[in-house]
């Protein structure tokens, strides 16, 4: 088994053999006052670019931490191809989504508001922050890609035509999502889109059924909570179409 | 499209034609103070056992609400049966874990004491007021059951000993979650375990492996938060094994 610090941390700055690497105020007050780590002691690194590494603290004070680069723990691999689209939904509940569209693999995670979304204003900080602290956790290798929130039919125009986009609806007709992640053309990605609680207006849907990569797709007969359901359609796809069948890095025989 | 009221009330008492019912104090200050309903309003009704009724409020005031039962609006019916077995996490995870187990489905829902658990103490009225509350929202027709908290061997000695039980693993030999569901003897109902996020014991590993029903998934690369491994497991286990394919009752085209 390979022996891993417990601790990742996602960085901007390059990594490579013999790079020394400062920490943002945050995690050195992490590491030092929460951790209560010392110098000498490791931490994983990644970036989102060069893979995970290996990284001991050389020096670490009041809001700054230095370390060396020890050597790549895993290379950097592209993640699987599905990006979730959501009408953004309270705060307790939209930190969860994106906490776990991050720890389920999602690419890239974009706010889509429509005709009944209520919350209008996403602070994209504080999106940053869960995505960050969830891929940290999860042991990603990248963080998804954060798309700026913008309206139903300017998303669209915007979306790749020939990118399929599985659109959970609690009415009307739509294929079992199991089926349709299976009918799916390989090696092209995927889009999930969420809507809102209120359901999508008559007018959206007629809208989203025109759209050439649009597919509607079904969840149950229960009624989900908009992130219940942007979970188990991600869980889904990775299953079905994703690396569900890879094993976690690291972890040998316990 | 079926006329239904948007509000759905949990009650114990029973449900017939003709009836009359009395609401918990906490449901008629939610109708008269929260939602303002006033005599003449409708509001739906179910208790496990009489499927679902449109009933009609006679008289609301402060702490009580007498309702006069119209008709049945969707015949009892038995749900899928999917258990689920987890190491108890922290409150707000908690509360989010059993919320979300119950608009999955699950029939069953089990604090498993282990080795590694660090949450001793589980609010059984707090359980069930999670699981009220997402019956009620998610248009399901029953609560899951609430089995009460027990430690790990105790818990697998009053297993069914053929019920199949699928373990979520992080590390060691697993089959993807999606193939070790269609695998399933059809017909048997299926228990997912989840264990504590420190994961199992060598000792509890051993124990596992021997239990005859027991066998080991995994769930993709990423660590997953327990909650969210719940979520995934349910979720995947009702699209492949469950009721995924069926549709909302009343709604049809929106």
């Amino acid at each position: 088994m390979t022996r891993k610090p417990a601790t990742r941390l996602y960085v901007e700055e390059d990594l490579t053999a013999g790079g020394v690497v400062g920490l943002s105020p945050e995690h050195a007050h992490f590491l030092r006052s929460v951790l209560r780590l010392e110098p000498g002691r490791t931490v994983a690194l990644f970036n989102g670019r060069d893979g995970e590494w290996l990284a001991l603290i050389d020096g670490i004070g009041k809001g700054w931490a230095s370390l060396s680069l020890e050597e790549q723990t895993r290379p950097q691999a592209a993640g699987p191809d599905v990006w979730l689209y959501f009408a953004p939904i309270k705060r307790a509940r939209l930190d969860f989504l994106v906490q776990k569209a991050t720890e389920l693999g999602a690419a890239r995670i974009q706010p889509v508001v429509t005709q009944r979304t209520i919350v209008e204003r996403i602070k994209a900080d504080r999106l940053r922050s869960n995505v960050m602290e969830a891929a940290e956790q999860s042991e990603r290798l990248d963080l998804p890609e954060i798309g700026e929130a913008g309206k139903l039919d300017r998303v669209l125009s915007d979306h790749p035509e020939h990118r399929p986009m599985l659109v959970c609806a609690e009415a009307g007709e739509a294929l079992p999502m199991a089926d349709a992640v299976q009918a799916l053309p390989a090696d092209r990605g995927c889009t999930i889109l969420i809507g809102p609680e209120g359901g999508f207006t008559p007018d959206e849907l007629r809208f989203l059924a025109n759209h050439p990569a649009v597919r509607f797709v079904g969840l149950g007969p229960r009624i989900l909570r908009a992130e219940t359901a942007a979970l188990s359609a991600l869980s889904l796809w990775q299953a079905l179409a994703g690396d569900g069948a890879h094993r976690p890095p690291h972890r040998a025989d316990a």
